[in-house]
């Protein structure tokens, strides 16, 4: 059986919705970032590089958000969760959550973990102060240019919806206004209302 | 025909080297950074990130490395550049791609463009301080549980190859002596010796 880890806040929440939408059978196992889980020994042997998630299948162990994401979609193709015969059109779907991993989640990243590019806490300070700006910059990009609506991708609803989802619900804690991106705010609160969504987050919360 | 919008020094050397393994019909534009190319309105027509690569296919424009190279594995099947019919390889791939889009080119943007995350110069020179420890953990990371050998994913050559050694490429200008990655060091040589890459290499700089 598939077994995600998985913690609340973490990007490894894209993965659970993309499992749960796939009707994937799979344990959901909750580590604690504050705690350190993901630097103990018995999870470094499952992912040396000490981040979450990881996806354990019976093939191995999968990582990065956009791996596991598109190995879903593959693996599950009744779910329809990407356009897997279209090389094109499974290449924008990749560059979105490229850019939500490479641009938008290293963003968000130097709010709180500023100490992995610079262990001088006054520069990380610096660091912090400019996260909202960035994150306007990345979502006015999403809402203006790459978002096809309804749905990331256009009429099919995708990998990259979950992906969408579980960063843009990063803004509020960092002190962004989602409304200033009306279309956006939209997708998220559609997505709040999808049953696998609503199932995951109640996962997470037991 | 596709276009491939390329710049001296940029990680899109990877996706030249991929369309030339394909061997792929192909146009490749150089571009300037240090000249502010990626800012141009043309420019921003095409790619609205101001950043490179950009692919122009027929279909539309693909922008974020991992997604290109993943597009040119699948549009040219018969070159083999990835496992297209194994999900859980497939992901291996992409999760590899990932790792070195958003963590080692990301690690090796902080040394110039800092100023991406803080306007502080004192901050920015703490980051650029850091990088070739960071650089040198994440390619520890590659040579000790990554890479499988001879190729970064076992025995068949892939995109995943023409990403490394760009990556690589990187480091004796950040200060990081690749002799301690030996695996990594020879794998470089190797691609350096491939056609493909020769001819890369001779056409960006003529």
């Amino acid at each position: 059986m598939l077994k995600l880890f998985h913690a609340w806040g973490s990007c490894s929440l894209a993965s659970a919705i993309a499992l749960e939408e796939a009707q994937a059978d799979f344990e959901l196992v909750m580590m604690s970032t504050k705690d350190g889980d993901q630097r103990r020994p018995e999870y470094l042997a499952i992912n040396p590089k000490a981040r979450i998630p990881a996806l354990v299948t019976d093939h191995g162990v999968l990582t990065e958000t956009p791996a596991i994401l598109a190995y879903v979609a593959q693996a599950f193709p009744a779910a329809n969760l990407a356009p897997l015969h279209d090389p094109f059109a499974f290449a924008q779907a990749q560059a979105f959550n490229s850019y939500l991993c490479s641009t938008v989640h290293v963003a968000h990243a130097h709010k709180h973990r500023g100490y992995r590019w610079t262990d001088d806490p006054v520069a990380q300070a610096a660091m912090t102060r400019q996260v909202p700006q960035n994150e306007i910059a990345c979502f006015r990009l999403i809402e203006d240019e790459m978002f096809q609506g309804p749905w990331v991708l256009g009429d099919a609803y995708s990998i990259c919806d979950a992906y969408l989802y579980t960063v843009m619900g990063w803004l509020p804690g960092d002190g962004v206004d989602i409304a200033q991106f009306p279309r956006l705010a939209d997708h998220s609160r559609r997505l709040a209302e999808r049953p696998a969504v609503r199932k995951v987050l109640a996962l997470q919360a037991a």
